[in-house]
């Protein structure tokens, strides 16, 4: 029986990783559920045993970003200070970033992501808490330009392969560097 | 005859709003050239009667702002001194970036049009050369750092609803204010 479940969790992670591999090639909306059965070599039906559908496949991939970042958004929202809050929340940011490097390169690289994350509630409400808190109450133009300019940076940064070579503990702290430069007006 | 070539372009401008709407709805790889000839009420024959292929579609599409890229590189390669090459490079980036919101929001945010520009040879030329100028000389992870947040976070930030209010020249100078901070280092 723990081998059975052992066996389908495989099963399972190796959809995953074809699925993620797609995406990265093709974008979210140019993957088929054909496409992931096929870079497998099973069947489609194969694929549907283990996931009900192409969205589902997607939320599961995105699932372990959104509940990092809910993390981070409840880890701050405890936080009574505004500064010591935003600073929280982008080292929080960049933390998530940098190790699902791989994720969310797509996570602001893709309008059907962007429909997804507005389509889940519990990943909207994420995204947008984030975001608030990022803005501060009532942002002026000025702030809310360097917020827009600040989360596409991080995530495409941390996915860029112009900065692959730099490792996960120094790239956090580079990418940190930039955001209290960005922020600091 | 001047009357079939105005309603030949009239045509080929009517596909190329409805391709680049379905763009950024569901991407440049969730689009198809089906989809394309949908949303404009006709069979595909008669978008093939004007396009080539869903590529020659996308290029035609994107052609505009890698001529202004290329454009951007040209002036900024012939001034000699680095900081005031990388500075006006920047606002020249930024200048189109904002200028074409509704595209460059694509460029940075799909795997379809990054393996485009790779594809096409004067496309990729431009990119990287705004790219090399951008980070200098032999650049330090810093550097590197430093333009990879800021290149995905100007197009991004450009794009993003949350700044759409703001007029055209006030974003392009709220962005050079954000890029001369990060760059600042």
């Amino acid at each position: 029986m723990a081998k059975t479940v052992a066996r389908r969790r495989f099963a399972r992670d190796r959809v995953l990783d074809a699925a993620q591999a797609l995406f990265t090639e093709r974008g979210v909306g140019g993957t088929s559920l054909q496409m992931i059965a096929d870079r497998l070599g099973v069947n489609t039906s194969a694929v549907y045993y283990q996931f009900r559908s192409k969205a589902d496949i997607v939320v599961t991939v995105f699932r372990p970003v959104f509940e990092d970042i809910t993390r981070v958004v409840r880890i701050a929202a405890a936080i009574p200070s505004q500064e010591v809050r935003r600073e929280a929340t982008i080292s929080g940011m960049i933390e998530l970033a940098v190790r699902h490097r791989r994720t969310t390169a797509l996570l602001h690289a893709d309008p059907a992501v962007a429909e997804l994350v507005e389509a889940v509630g519990e990943f909207r409400e994420a995204f947008h808490s984030l975001q608030a808190i990022l803005a501060g109450p009532e942002p002026d133009p000025a702030s809310r330009t360097a917020v827009a300019v600040l989360v596409p940076g991080i995530f495409g940064a941390a996915a860029d392969p112009a900065v692959c070579d730099i490792p996960d503990e120094e790239l956090h702290r580079l990418l940190l560097d930039c955001s209290r430069r960005l922020i600091a007006a």
